[in-house]
């Protein structure tokens, strides 16, 4: 298995099913962001459906809703080869090449393996950050999985109102100062926003992400579900944070 | 006093400041909302400002603000007229017809008085639901103060764009489920929302009320604060809610 990792590289377990996943600190490594917009997704999806993950970056987001829903097919679209590579060998790893169908493509034009009016769910951890005119190393890895420089939240839109099957649903993870742009984009492309639920870092401090659904066709209104605390006052994981990420919990302590 | 009051009226004492207002079970009380929304508006505002609450009704967010702000001056505008009388004599009660004006009047029409581009802080706390074609009692005083029969948040937006200095502030307590609707207005109408603050009625439920400011001519990008807890899980006020209302608190329990 050693051989099969590059220099720098390393083999993290998910701790989910005896997932693993290859990452590299060169490059974007996944956060807590993409756990909890795992979990968000599992928590309003059943049944045998057909999810895309748009920037699947090293692939977690397949891995772990492998691991947690019962998905007919997950496809990972990725515009950076380096990435695509990485993650097609994590799949190959956790021998799941069948299973997980990673693509490298850009999502404004995916390609004839993406079919329109496919998908149940079309789901996305995007780049949280604009594009402003002055960045710096725009083609380097880390600065494209952080900024809308090949993926805007429009073209999460566009990609998703053509991609969905009617009332399919699209997830996403951002940071809340996004969320006017974000609403207002999803009504503008006729996906309204179902749900709503916000992650607090602690109980006195302010929201840093956002899990969102909409619902491509769907009515106006919308549920903002419990609070996400993270830590408590002790600095130690909330209960939640202890179950998404399936640890035992310690003895004492919740929020 | 008690001459002053009709049959079925009372007194509340409001816990600061000495103020004091009329209340009358058969029309709608003032409720969590209002002192909240009006903590909010304290909490972002300060200096000489001038205000004006939008279906003010027994008057109680101008006392509130009274009490809370430094305001140059605060006008009360409302439809109903058994309300606008009411909240005349709340005014009188407390000495202060000077300092708060309550107005009889129409939003979408609001006369005179009411002065284009003048406003810092336009505040409401409008009816929650929407006016749907079967309502029935739709001239009952209480259906009119929960449903947009006389005010929708359009409506509130107009008068908003019109009223307001540039970068003059909108406040509003609405429930969550309409926060699509109102985000997507306010942006239509480039009044672009800088805050949110959720309120959870405990840590496990979902958010029932949301607190908004948005700024007129504002450039996109906002906060969303700590969760608002109401209860503990043993029932009690948490602290902030203590101190949103200047209340003693007990020995034990926050959130």
């Amino acid at each position: 298995m050693d051989n099969f990792l590059k220099i720098g590289e390393r083999i993290e377990d998910l701790g989910l099913k005896n997932l693993k996943i290859i990452q590299n600190p060169e490059f974007f490594c996944f956060g807590m962001d993409a756990v909890l917009l795992s979990w968000f997704v599992s928590k309003h999806t059943k049944g045998c459906i057909d999810i895309i993950d748009l920037g699947t970056g090293t692939g977690i987001i397949p891995l772990l809703l492998y691991g947690k829903t019962k998905a007919r097919s997950i496809t990972g679209l990725e515009i950076q080869e380096p990435l695509v590579e990485m993650a097609r060998r994590s799949m190959v790893i956790n021998g799941l090449t069948s299973q997980i169908k990673i693509l490298h493509g850009d999502i404004k034009n995916p390609g004839e393996e993406v079919v329109p009016n496919h998908y149940d769910v079309v789901v996305s951890n995007p780049p949280y950050m604009r594009a402003d005119a002055g960045l710096k190393n725009a083609r380097d890895t880390k600065t494209i999985s952080r900024h809308e420089i090949l993926c805007s939240i429009e073209d999460i839109l566009i990609f998703s109102k053509r991609m969905l099957k009617d009332r399919g649903r699209l997830f996403l993870v951002h940071r809340p100062e996004r969320l006017a742009d974000i609403i207002s984009l999803m009504r503008e492309y006729k996906i309204e926003v179902k749900h709503l639920q916000f992650v607090y870092p602690s109980i006195h401090k302010q929201s840093n992400l956002v899990l969102i659904e909409g619902r491509k066709g769907g009515r106006a209104g919308l549920k903002t579900e419990a609070p996400l605390i993270v830590y408590n006052e002790e600095g130690q994981y909330c209960d939640d944070i202890y179950d998404i990420y399936g640890m035992k919990k310690p003895e004492q302590g919740d929020c």
